[in-house]
């Protein structure tokens, strides 16, 4: 792919469409927007110019510009990307989406909230909490994520099973095409078979198609009562077996099935300093319950806490309250940020697997480990397959020796998971992270139908280039 | 498009692809796959041969020799279609999937079934019942209807508010490509990020863009207790108003809401031979609730039915048993069977709008029906917005009045629901019915944006030809 250089008179162009204040070539400033938060070791490239526009019109003036210029654009949103999506490849300009972070309308007859891409996806929760509603959406990034990101890589979390992933609160979009047309996918309903579905398309396609510039999202009845059970299970293999009685005898969809391994574990307790129940137990569980009848919701654990005991739980901790329930999740959720802090090398991975295969992939990973000589955790959304294994970085390896071994191990990880049934990423995305090993899991006849997908919205390859798949 | 015939050498090399006995060119039998439900008028077109393949393999073949020879296949589940979708406009092949009939795979680990397209809705969800689960798709033809051509049209129906439409249900899908390659989107997993969401966009694609051969479907826990609820209101806006109420107030989604005007109910009345209860309430609606609780579900319709009683309900039927829920039903259910008895020629819509404009689309109905002189029904699914209008032939009328008179009536009824924020189609398709009414409600940019997706698909345009969009 050639593209052109962002010149003075480009950057002069770019000035008049959003105004000064919104244009930065400042190489401080740009360095911020050369990455996201993509692990150790990560790709990053200074772009050319940022520029921060502040209404669709303005989007839509950029890419017309760029789509005549032939200059590659990466359209960004908070940088929490975990796959090197919102890193510019090819320089070029990065459309960051930061100043379009309004809330246009909250609609309770219709039960939708329509919001701009730079919004926090908690700012969104919050502002449906507020009016007794929910929106359901739960990346673990919720905090500091913005709702586009989410949009373009279709984020997870760990209420998946319950409610979906971000697509399944989708309801339309609009969007600014490569070449600066601006369209509206969807609208205000949950049934609609008018042409392809290009809402869903958009979604999870990593800024490639076209850049978000409204979302209708829909909301849910907010539950009154939530309670979480803290489970440990001797083996991997009895909490991993004990998830689907959780919904064909236990009769419920719960709103997270959760796992730790116990190297997880044990890492989360030397960063909190602090001694874990059970932790010699090969796996913990956290099954979270909610409704609105109280009576009901207590059946609900009784029942499923039960059925732990029958097949194999050490013990069931419950937590009715919003300390305890805090308590237990933050063991949960302080795993990424204590691998983070006493192994600030590693690499983060979101494979995905028919759940029954979780434990013969633990198995697997442990080989992986011991085969490559290299520290691995897992934790995850049982529920749904997800497993983030994690790849630590030996102090004692040199950067090279780790890169070496990193690669190794991940290439026998992403073949595993391929012959277990799954995909190489179930929430993160591919980016540039994962974009040579797509092949491993998708045949060549897909390879080419992304491509010429790509190139119908496309033509000239001109938005975020060089990810997902490789045109050159 | 220029199609080439099909001659003795290929009906020859059809037979040697699925057997003598699974290729016919009788008249009397092609007949049969020369339309589908559509109702009057309807497009009728005589293939010039139907197979039936038996396995994927076949249905390989016969897509590269007709993409080789450059003859158009329409592809086709049980015909119960009611937009012309499996009309074979261009003659050609019609590809029948009767025959590929299998539930292949129960998988009660992963709560997954796998079947072929040609199964029958409802003996999946009865298979699943014996299993204790449930498969949560269930389109009004569910006793009819194939799988395949369910998520041919992303078929809904009255459960569509809790559980979605047919696609929210797939996790993947075997495809042959037009060009007779055999792929596989997606899998066991609900998470998957891998590549664009390839599954979501062959949902509702109506056999454009491949056949779908394999289909993995999620199930959830089968829920032990149902209850209806039939409320008469006054007016109709005072019933749909009262349809987010229950959400937000009422702290639930419920199954299904559904309602029906008053000339449906009469319609209704006349055909059934009986008299209805509060038959001078302009709506009535009903509420589906549902659960594993029983004293959670009484206080469920508790709440809602005081709601009710608040917000200007007339009156609240309660049928907590199956006898009575079948007849509170069986009044919704007999409307399509009761204007096709009574007004042979109709023409069934399925359009939808943001909920809260249904009264406003019911207001313009009227209009629309005084100023054509044609008489309309209205009912369908409250909860989710999507209306079927029904307009009915006088016998009065001649053939060519009636078929003036609905031209004009749809172009209104269309152009309305589009400024009432809607679309023309919400779960029947657009096929050939509404395919030159498509643009009134997709731009320019995205009708482009069809045909380009269309081609990378299928660049010779041999699959299900002239449907959705005009090419020529």
């Amino acid at each position: 792919m050639k593209y052109n250089k962002v010149n003075e008179r480009i950057i002069r162009r770019l000035k008049k469409i959003v105004g000064e204040r919104n244009v930065t070539t400042d190489p401080e400033k740009l360095e911020i927007y050369s990455h996201d938060e993509e692990g150790h070791p990560r790709v990053e490239v200074m772009p050319e110019v940022v520029v921060f526009p502040e209404t669709t019109q303005q989007v839509s003036k950029i890419m017309k510009l760029a789509n005549e210029e032939l200059i590659p654009v990466t359209p960004r949103g908070a940088g929490t990307g975990l796959s090197g999506g919102a890193v510019p490849l090819y320089r070029g300009i990065v459309l960051s989406l930061e100043k379009m972070n309004r809330i246009l309308e909250l609609d309770e007859k219709n039960l939708t909230i329509t919001v701009e891409p730079g919004v926090v996806t908690g700012e969104i929760q919050k502002f449906a909490n507020r009016h007794g509603l929910l929106y359901a959406g739960d990346p673990c990034s919720g905090d500091s994520s913005f709702i586009g990101g989410n949009v373009a890589e279709n984020a997870g979390g760990n209420k998946v099973i319950k409610y979906g992933p971000t697509g399944s609160h989708v309801l339309g979009l609009e969007v600014v095409l490569p070449n600066g047309e601006v369209t509206f996918f969807g609208g205000k309903r949950v049934k609609d078979v008018t042409g392809y579905n290009f809402v869903q398309l958009m979604i999870g396609s990593e800024g490639t198609l076209g850049i978000v510039t409204k979302i209708v999202l829909r909301l849910l009845p907010l539950p009154k009562y939530v309670v979480d059970l803290l489970v440990p299970f001797k083996t991997m293999k009895e909490a991993i077996d004990f998830v689907p009685i959780i919904v064909r005898e236990g009769k419920i969809v719960p709103t997270s099935i959760e796992f730790m391994d116990r190297p997880s574990l044990l890492l989360t307790e030397q960063f909190l300093n602090a001694k874990l129940p059970y932790d010699d137990a090969e796996a913990q569980l956290i099954i979270e319950l909610e409704g609105n009848n109280k009576s009901a919701v207590e059946d609900d654990y009784e029942r499923i806490g039960n059925l732990c005991f029958e097949h194999g739980a050490l013990e069931v901790f419950v937590a009715d309250n919003r300390n305890t329930r805090e308590r237990i999740w933050r063991i949960r959720k302080s795993i990424a940020e204590a691998v983070n802090a006493l192994y600030p090398a590693n690499c983060l991975e979101d494979v995905v697997v028919p759940t029954s295969n979780i434990p013969e992939l633990m198995r697997e990973v442990d080989e992986i480990s011991r085969k490559h000589n290299v520290k691995a955790i897992s934790y995850g959304h049982a529920g749904d397959g997800n497993v983030h294994v994690t790849f630590l970085k030996d102090e004692k390896d040199s950067e090279e020796v780790w890169i070496k071994k990193l690669k190794a191990a991940l290439e026998d990880l992403y073949s595993i998971t391929k012959n277990l049934g799954g995909t190489i990423s179930g929430e993160h995305g591919i980016g540039l992270k994962r974009r040579d090993y797509v092949e491993l899991v998708l045949d060549k006849a897909q390879i080419e139908l992304i491509k010429s997908v790509k190139r119908a919205f496309d033509p000239n390859l001109i938005l975020n280039p060089g990810k997902i798949v490789r045109f050159e």
